[in-house]
């Protein structure tokens, strides 16, 4: 087998492998050559090749989040590196492991006007997990004759694998963004065969910690005695929760379970659409009485990022009595009432917790699953009513998406549309939302495409699609990958939100008007392109769209730019009334 | 006139207009509304809506380059703000103004899981001239009834006025790029009229040093004795040098002037294309011989960054007794030998300096003088002599470029290429040399393009062209705009780079072949298209390229992708022969 002659290349490209990091998305560069050459050449390693590193670093987010390991990233020195930030605060705040490795001109390089040469030691210090800043090899120490220079560069050898170790230990323990910086002299493209390549190997540290039943004991008590008490479910990974426990919840008249549409979390007594039960209580003449018939005593959360706006702005007026998170990671105080950080995952929560606990006689989940059936058939009735707009379009695409699909949605209009409606539950459904940008949701579905067997899914605004559209620009999107491009012509978003629909430069300065179409991309990058501008247009695709096809496909349907807002504002009212 | 009702978006706008930034950019979203409206309400500000925040601030980028002063950018809270970043470091190394205007989130919203909240605060560190973080104001002071509160809020008020103006001040001072960071409690959207804005002004510092003839003589007497003077030009601004002391330079025998491309300084004595000097020096068997002859007793150098890595490595290894830099700002030490900063204006350096100054025989420029017109020579010969390349198609491209255009040049290949050229001096010639990216080039020419009159021409490699292909998504690209793309289907500077040709994988990983071509872009973004795949073609469309047009308009010239490394390498070599 073929390695970089530079040791320190070496080391980093045996420890990913020793660490089980084996999926690699290289930018084109030379100063990174000893690093591509290295993963390029391993047996073990499946490298990918993206230009653009903004679209190669949600890629890689997205092949981590589907395969719930480290994915590493390789460029070149200079801007290439700040490229990969935005997906590196995603990752950073959607605990998705990558490991960013990014090649560096030697120290003395630095600031004296050299090409591609920027500070790049600790860079993304804000949003990283650890940041590991190598040292250089001047002189190879296989060729270094000076004994002191040879106990120099074995030290400094060896200060490297440690810090690549730790590195890697934290993205893998952490679940999150790090940073190995690692400068290199020239000459970049020298190889050897039949090297040894044995670094120092530290293990990650699996910190799995649990609750004694006298650490529990308080809380189950607090349980047991209350009558209220919701459960939330942020952004988790399918199959997160044992039935067993969800069957236990579902049961208890005194929970109710809000589940986010990316939760992946499904159980026909939960609460899966969440606004649709908020969103018309703030309507409501009653609406203060509601909420407090709502408002809980206890509030157990887990998962990630919470979409809905409105059970937040719910809750922060309506504070429970208790707020715990479940969570091995981390604890937001997402409702500034936060009491109680339990650090295990949670079927361990659950395994030790929901044997102490009581059951309550209550009429709580009773009333509200009375609610949530009523606003079902509002739902179905409003949306037989409503003319041809984005919601619309909606209606036609939830229920023709097949069986078992990946499907990952746009920030910021379609995932909130998306959280009115009853998807299958065999679906896997995913979202950007640890920094809820616009800015790579096409590339990191994309990536979730490339690692999976079971074909992809993407819907997204037009806003999100044009601005990712290098995504495209990649060769190892599978011919079983799908688009769907709510084109309304602008961010529609905006109209929606309250206030600044009529403020003077709407049109260019919020709603940001255009009149792009996909169509010339899907020819570019080789995508079979169809659109619809009708309800009956877009069934009559859907008919079709998901048959196995030679390319990918992109379904760009044109939607009225001006009409989205009221039918989604009229929607929440409408929904109030139970006639 | 209508403005924010927040008292800190008023001041942000009424001190960008107090200090002459009239240019704002502007992407879309939701928490930057206040400053949104406040820009865009003003009659004095020209506002520009660009949805990708990393084309937005290329662009920001070109139009601060062309206007001398500095262009505001204005985002939403999240990772909108880290797409800023590649056009940070490029403005923080080729001192460019930029003035980066974040929304933010209260800081008790950052980290408790609210949407498109990240920690904003210094995130640009390790690359910015200021960083103000700016104070929140909960309740408007006018509508603040308690007296505590109301002195509190005045009191954030001013600090808050302090801190825009110390930034806009360092924009100023320093030529660079500062970062505003300002979160805002809702509402968001509300308009007050006729209200006052009169915040705190403290004027911009003019740190102009002078040197006195005590402080210059020594260096003056170094000067008048040294035979050999090498003078080199970075990157520069039109007309950055009086003429009355190139003329000066011009007839010294002891002095020669390297200038390049981007130095945009111009006269017959000086030698304007370094490469074709240096490079077949290297080639030479004499070549020690040779570089003794070249190396300077004394190096001055001024402008920002050098392209020639020639030049670098040749005087790397052949250091000069002295290297002076002459800039007002900073100095770098490029050849490991930096001497003295002479931190003033160059115009202000030569006026006291060259009068110290007295001439010596020299036998230096005549010998080098004698050799440029050798290479011309050759270089003609060459050019006549090579078959259809990416060089080739230069030849053609050089002399057709009509008088007094804005040029400007995409990393790493073009603008390597266009040094071995001689250009119109009627020319103002451009690049992104700060960090060299190839990530923002057309959107900083489509923005050096929107704020002049005269016509713009961009050219490209294909890699930078469609890395940054949403810089043609902006809605302010004059008619008169041009791109040439060369097109050799892949990023063909790493056929060129030494050793790396024959590795492995080299096709997919360092020169990253693609089949991509630029019509479907120009259809979408309504450009007229036009390809050439000879010379025959290039010259017959460089007779109506760049006549009056409707739309802007590109050129792809397709070029063979296996050629273009040995017409370069070979150029050397050619060039060193005589004959």
């Amino acid at each position: 087998m073929k390695h970089s002659k530079i040791p320190v290349a070496r080391s980093i490209v045996a420890l990913c492998v020793a660490k089980n990091i084996n999926h690699v998305v290289i930018s084109p560069g030379s100063r990174n050559a000893p690093l591509t050459i290295g993963f390029t050449h391993h047996p073990e390693i499946n490298a990918y090749s993206i230009v653009d590193e903004r679209c190669a670093a949600f890629y890689a987010l997205g092949m981590a989040q589907q395969l719930q390991k480290p994915v590493a990233l390789v460029c070149t020195s200079g801007s290439a590196l700040l490229n990969y930030y935005p997906a590196i605060a995603e990752a950073f705040y959607s605990d998705i492991p990558l490991v960013v490795i990014s090649a560096d001109r030697p120290i003395e390089r630095i600031d004296i006007g050299d090409g591609q040469t920027i500070r790049q030691k600790n860079v993304f210090e804000n949003h990283i997990l650890y940041s590991a800043n190598l040292y250089s090899e001047i002189v190879l120490e296989s060729e270094a004759t000076d004994k002191k220079l040879q106990q120099k560069q074995f030290e400094s050898q060896k200060h490297n694998e440690r810090e690549i170790n730790l590195a890697l230990n934290k993205a893998i323990e952490g679940a999150g963004p790090v940073h190995i910086n690692v400068p290199f002299y020239e000459p970049l493209y020298d190889l050897v065969e039949n090297v040894e390549v044995n670094p120092l190997q530290i293990l990650p540290e699996i910190k799995e910690r649990t609750y004694t039943e006298n650490q529990l004991e308080a809380y189950a008590q607090l349980w047991s005695k209350a009558k209220r008490k919701m459960i939330i479910v942020g952004v988790a990974q399918p199959n997160a929760v044992e039935q067993q426990f969800l069957e236990q919840l579902a049961k208890d008249p005194s929970v109710i379970v809000f589940t986010e549409t990316t939760s992946n979390l499904n159980h026909p007594e939960f609460f899966t659409r969440i606004d649709t039960i908020i969103g018309p209580l703030e309507k409501d003449d009653n609406r203060e009485e509601l909420f407090k018939m709502l408002q809980p005593d206890i509030l157990l959360t887990f998962g990630g990022m919470i979409v809905s706006k409105k059970i937040k702005a719910f809750l922060r007026n309506h504070n429970p009595k208790q707020h715990w998170h479940v969570d091995p990671k981390k604890a937001y105080n997402t409702f500034f009432c936060l009491n109680k950080h339990f650090e295990v995952s949670v079927n361990s929560f659950f395994a030790h917790f929901l044997p102490l606990t009581q059951k309550i006689e209550s009429d709580y989940a009773e009333y509200w699953k009375n609610t949530k059936k009523k606003r079902q058939v509002r739902h179905e009735k409003y949306m037989d009513e409503i003319p041809y707009s984005d919601l619309k379009a909606m209606q036609f695409i939830v229920p023709a998406v097949p069986e078992n699909y990946i499907l990952h949605l746009g920030n910021s209009s379609t995932i909130r549309y998306a959280q009115l409606f009853k998807w299958k539950e065999s679906l896997k459904i995913f979202c950007n939302r640890g920094t809820s940008g616009i800015d790579g949701s096409i590339s990191t579905a994309v990536g979730a495409a490339s690692v999976n067997k079971e074909p992809t899914l993407m819907i997204s605004g037009d806003l999100s699609f044009f601005y990712d559209s290098n995504a495209l620009w990649n060769n190892y999107i599978p011919s079983n990958f799908r688009i769907i491009v709510l084109n309304n012509s602008g961010g529609g978003i905006f109209r929606i939100l309250p206030g600044n629909k009529n403020t003077e430069n709407f049109d260019t300065f919020f709603e940001t008007t255009h009149n792009l179409k996909a169509k010339s991309l899907c020819e570019m990058y080789s995508f079979e392109y169809e659109a619809a501008s009708s309800s009956e247009e877009i069934e009559k695709t859907m008919q079709h769209f998901f048959e196995a096809s030679e390319q990918p496909k992109l379904l760009e349907i044109f939607t009225p730019r001006k009409i989205n807002d009221e039918v989604l504002l009229e929607y929440f009212g409408f929904m109030r009334s139970e006639k």
